[in-house]
């Protein structure tokens, strides 16, 4: 038995590479650091087979906006990188007048830590109803795009997996763009409700708080998919692997997986580690989130 | 301006008739009382085009369970009600071992009245994700049926009908019975909170708390329908009107025409009346509906 | 049997009584109608014993905002009655920088139309614990009060009255001021979320969606005491006794008491009438409310 | 600094202690084990001050109830474990047919883990309102108690000390007996959601997910005050130091602090660790407690 780090986070998982090699060919980096705001965007792009072998990720976009202030209740910071949001949204979608999108929100809305995309959704300015029924009169001048929100709940109440509910709502209702939001796991606690990545390839298994089977992306949903995910959680069993990383040094590799085995029991593996204000913090970072995507889809 | 007495409840809907007629060709009513338990139920069938168009219902069967005491926390009477529902619907459509069913719950599940199909889903146990994974296996015995559960939201949330989200979910998931459980208004503040409607019509245009466009029925989801609904609001312009009805004797059709456009104002229209203690008996009604959904469900 | 008229506002309660007589003694009314904003402020002070018996109400004082738009979501209205409630709450107490003030919500908090308290208090600032734990640093320089938030529930969930849990929470905590925030009851439809009630009386018997047995003021907390109520609710009978006006104009007292007895069922008496968005409605007022508390607590 | 172990388990206090030494004087332990039912209750009664310095625990009886199953949704399980927390109440206070109780549920309601404390109030039938408006009439004979129920709610919220507002209501509407349920921190995830914990001495400063200054307790509130707590989360430190005990061990004091210091950053400490399934443990968990309360009210 191998102890696997678990990370959604791509800048994670090259860290955890960088670690071992200097460079990997196929993946990208660009890094750009607003000092004023604090605020540190980092594209990476793995643009081969290979580099997606070795990330563990999908070939495509990611890019992670990082702001050390986003877990407090400073409004300046919130605006700030929603309006960075809305520009990474806008580069990897054309948006128009007439835009027709979807926000998939995923995750349990009972368990605070998970329930990060149904606030998305709850907080958006839904407007697909009101022009399919009256056209754009009545709507405020710049928000004349289609705008649908779904929570698909979590297996455990709906019997469904999430792909199959948001695959039939998308056949019948044909967006031009899924946006799908979801609440992640990352691999340092340090990163916990300051980053937030935005990938071009979706969602994918083994995910986030909730465990999806198959990806939710352009290719299961037959449109563009835009992933949005704020990690909210650790697996504790990489807490205290990390805190073993010294501790492991002189050891071979046989000797440390013994050592994991007996430290990082099964029981651990069902527990997960949240700081303990996630209830405001997730709230305060679903309307980041939610000004993002409307800031985007409203043209000037 | 004629005022239209809204009703969801076929009994209410052949009540109106009577009034002005003995009997009305094309549909049957059979009546059952049980003394004991003191629970009516009422078959009314209607079998033909003019049937339909003088009910202003569907062609099918509505099968109205009415108990004086369901309103009340007697768990006694509650268990019966259950037992007859889980009857009537065995009557509607022949369950076996490998059943698969999709419960949606329709309605807002923010506002007490118009929450009981949303609450009902929440009580399910929910069991297609394990048989899918796991067979049968670690099910109780007699739960082996497919159930999965959908609470679709309501437009000014979503943006869509709740019409295509269920179609689009029907066709992913391919349930053979689909059972949708509604909020209903009824005419007469008599009935509300005690009386259960069972149709194998599904749910029908302007029915309800909502407002559905299109019939949620076998034809538009291309699946067996049965709507199960509970009345729990009034039209507050009903119960004027009602209040009038002994005034308006006198006077002819264009002068009580006159006098209802006065009385029953536009605002009056925006406005429905629910008993006091609405969120306690919608919360007691929802595990009667879902309690009768598991009994029909289960085999020997 | 008389049917009793239910009103919260003094506003109705006087309305009722002019419809009899033109002048009433010991009881001052001044209108002021900002025709910009379409905002009227109505100010009733009832001064004598004699005009605190026709009125059916304590003797202080009482200001109505009223706002046709108020129930609409167009937040440059919400803003401008936040600011006249704030302006209210001035005239009614001394604010200084260091005040110290609960506010009370009242009602139940699961049930919307009687949710308005209870929001309201969940929307505050509460700075009281910080401030005894580090002073005013930390605090944005404005707001160095100290404010505390209390949602007593209801009997049927406590066992307590309000009014007991709020008396032993003020010995206990000692503020300067209460304000109590409960939804009311109207007689009229037509004020339903659209006025804001601001009394120097606190809360009385009978009033509001709850039944509180004793005053909430400045007698039983030994504070003062200031209430604000917005309307949610007509009582079901109400509507229809209102209905029925013109059509008893013609009978004498005797005749009407019979009349109404007939038509209002004592079943009607425990349903209530609300509008079909009170859901968000509710919601929009809570922020209003909220939002002019924290102004009237603002120091320059 | 030296790292501290938190836990508010006399249970484990005990654990911690035995490492070191083998009895200790003025601590006392009963333990009793129904092998049919696998419930391992064990009796820890401090008698000395002696006893309690090196416990870290007030004097007076823990009574800790283990069931290995307790965490499953096993529903025979929780009934003979709401039968021995109903057995353990009565060993500690003498209930008789007018007993009047208040139970206090402390927490933050919106934070799953936290929200034990809440879950079980609302799920209490509360009889004080009644008996105090009709007598004991229209009550199941068997329950003639006067229950009564508060959720105090979080500072944050409140801007009260939860003591404070216990106080309060305390003094105005005196209970003979005040039972307080919290959610408490484990030192071993082993225990979370399997163990009860019952002790006459209330609730303790630093005890649980919230951070109480003052004891809750007979001194601080002048009436008898049993507390019932079950672990649902581990200090995120906690985890990590224990995955060290065995790394640590050839180290000497020094190092070991060193070492201790490097690993457990400031951020871990306002971490906590929780099992995945939280939600519906805490739910399910909440009615074992308030069908022991109930039980142990009843009269034959």
């Amino acid at each position: 038995m191998r102890y696997e780090i678990r990370t959604d986070l791509a800048l994670e998982a090259r860290e955890g590479y960088q670690e071992a090699a200097e460079s990997l060919r196929g993946v990208s980096v660009e890094e750009d650091y607003d000092e004023q705001r604090e605020i540190r965007t980092t594209r990476v792009r793995i643009e081969s087979e290979n580099g997606a072998k070795a990330m563990g990720k999908e070939q495509g976009l990611y890019v992670t906006i990082e702001a050390v202030n986003l877990s407090q209740p400073d409004e300046g910071i919130h605006r700030e990188v929603s309006e960075k949001l809305a520009q990474c949204l806008k580069d990897m979608h054309v948006f128009h007048e007439k835009s027709s999108v979807l926000v998939v929100g995923l995750g349990n809305e009972k368990i605070t830590p998970d329930a990060l995309g149904p606030y998305v959704v709850r907080n958006l300015h839904i407007t697909r109803h009101i022009i399919r029924e009256y056209g754009t009169s009545g709507l405020d001048g710049k928000m004349t795009f289609e705008l649908s929100g779904l929570i698909p709940g979590v297996s455990a109440q709906t019997g469904m997996e999430s792909l199959e509910i948001i695959q039939g709502v998308v056949r019948e209702t044909q967006p031009e763009l899924v946006i799908v939001v979801d609440a992640l796991a990352a691999r340092s606690t340090r990163r916990l409700s300051r980053t937030i990545q935005v990938t071009d390839t979706g969602i994918h298994p083994g995910s986030g708080v909730g465990n999806y089977r198959q990806g939710i992306n352009e290719k299961s949903l037959g449109v563009p998919v835009i992933g949005i995910g704020i990690p909210t959680v650790v697996d504790a069993a990489t807490i205290v692997h990390d805190a073993m990383v010294h501790v492991m040094e002189p050891l071979n590799e046989k000797e440390r997986e013994a050592f994991l085995g007996e430290t990082i029991t099964p029981q651990l593996r069902t527990m997960f580690v949240t700081p303990k204000d996630v209830d405001e913090t997730v709230k305060r970072l679903s309307f980041t989130i939610s000004e993002g995507i409307h800031l985007a889809l409203q043209h000037e």
